[in-house]
């Protein structure tokens, strides 16, 4: 195995320390694995906790920040965070007017948030929970039961944000979270897997002219394998997954393609060409577009594609202006 | 050999179609592969041309926008633009205060921008050149003679583009990005090869357990070939070298941190955590930090490092607003 690392053990620590020494305007609690803004929340704000396990960088402690996540909650490499840490982060965000969990949807995270939401509201924080499930690959995996929460986490952490940085209530923020999931769907395919740092050799193997069609975010199986094909044919097949899943509606949509970590922005524009190419000859318009690594599996290289149906109100939302170490506009 | 692609002849081509696609307020001329900004140079305003071999993205395509570059031509993979693309260039930009020409110190790229720029003038266009070079891994390379231009082009292009914003006139932009390219050292560790698309497979071989010191970003041989070591002591070799070239004053620096292309954010935080601490304990203070995918060479594993000594002038020219796909803030 070959990273820049020290030693795998304290992979996660050293990449939060060096996430605290680059962005002064974060806080990194190191015991807790907790990342939170430095000004703290607003008194009445909403507070918006997400996490998960590492290795998905810059999801969730490249989304804490003005407009967008309160506090990220790290765990191991593709491991759940543990209650006590995310009941640390909701304690920390809780500035009165109740607390968003926005979880992946996979078994750990899941029974993690459930319990640390638990012990929250018997200390008297409101808690709603959010959970994030776009993936149309599979729909029970290995994981999760029902679909995997991968790409439109960014989406739905960007557009809770702004709601709740406009004075949403808990419910209001919680629903609008809500609606952006419903309305996101994705799809991956790896080229190569990633390596877990404790793990010390790739996921799972591919032969040299194979991919891993439908591939989840921490290597997991997708639909099936199959030949590496040109860009074009494979973005049409991706549309194809999450065009048949995606809500029908009139509204333009929010794309984002995501590099899985490995993969060069050279390829990732190639394949932005071919879905802007493809949902034009469908029909369908992109109103907004992320291009780059936003939500990546470690060194995995592939590609995962997420459209958002977005209404006028949720385009708002989105377009609200945002200061994270990996989203900053307006 | 595995990538999202059409066709290796393509690939240029097909990365620019998607970056029209992403980004409406860049011009795409595919005829030329030349990227403008979509609202022109405002008169009187110097115009900033850079560009190289493509395979370094977001350099230098993604760095087109307000307060930073007029204009980038995107050669093959590794391969300077021809003269007549960057004569395209040039007086696309060229509005009546001359244009400077940003580029990379190979021997490729200087004689096609030495040649556009003899064309240029011969049209009345004043062009001043400014060459990058600061990559102190070699004295001389296989791709150019004297220091190799690397990570040091980001600095560059950000406050030269910030001093034509502000109104400086062409000696004053030029001088401002020579400055700054002579206050920048850079030294980058290769952990695998990147693929050029047109080979079809990697640049050069490394054993499993062994790393490219000194790397250049076309893969190019370094100082020498060394096991992979603990992050840690990795950064500590990496700083020896770049600050005992580092000119030394008492100003703090900027520090890059760019992974080679297909190094994850995880890693690239772990090395810029050592960065912090070990210029700490050195007694340099950093500024500004940038952490991520600056300067690549496709899908090579590894990370450069960059620090610019920034007095006052180039501090206030660095966070002076920049609108463009990889940098944007103010």
């Amino acid at each position: 195995m070959k990273k820049l690392l020290n030693d795998p053990e304290s992979a996660v620590a050293d990449a939060l320390a060096g996430l605290a020494a680059s962005r002064p305007e974060l806080m990194v609690d190191q015991e807790h694995r907790v990342v939170t803004r430095r000004a703290g929340v607003r008194p009445g704000k909403v507070g918006l906790v997400s996490g998960g396990g590492s290795g998905h960088e810059p999801l969730h402690s490249g989304y804490v920040g003005l407009g967008m996540l309160d506090a990220a909650c790290a765990g191991e490499v593709f491991s759940a965070p543990t209650p006590d840490r995310i009941l640390v982060a909701t304690r920390a965000v809780s500035a009165g007017a109740g607390v968003v969990h926005i979880v992946k949807n996979y078994t750990g995270d899941n029974l993690s948030f459930d319990m640390a939401a638990e012990l929250a509201r018997e200390e008297g924080i409101e808690v709603e929970k959010v959970l994030v499930d776009d993936d149309v690959a599979v729909e029970e995996s290995t994981w999760s039961a029902g679909r995997r929460g991968t790409g439109a986490t960014v989406v739905v952490e960007k557009v809770a944000g702004a709601r709740a940085e406009a004075g949403g209530d808990l419910k209001a923020v919680a629903d609008t979270a809500r609606r952006a999931d419903a309305m996101s769907r994705s799809f991956a395919v790896a080229l190569r897997a990633g390596t877990v740092p404790a793990a010390g050799r790739p996921g799972f193997d591919l032969p040299e002219d194979e991919i891993e069609i439908g591939v989840g975010i921490h290597g997991e199986p997708g639909r099936r394998r199959g030949p590496l094909r040109p860009a074009r044919a494979l973005v049409a097949d991706m549309l194809d997954a999450v065009l048949a899943d995606l809500p029908e509606t009139s509204d333009p949509v929010v794309a984002v393609v995501s590099g899985l970590g490995a993969t060069p922005l050279l390829e990732l524009y190639v394949v932005y060409g071919h879905v802007a190419e493809e949902l034009a000859r469908r029909g369908v318009a992109i109103a907004r577009n992320l291009v780059g690594n936003y939500v990546t599996s470690l060194d995995m290289a592939g590609v995962s594609i997420t459209l958002c149906r977005a209404d006028a109100e949720l385009l708002r939302l989105w377009d609200a202006p945002v200061d994270t170490p990996a989203l900053r506009w307006g």
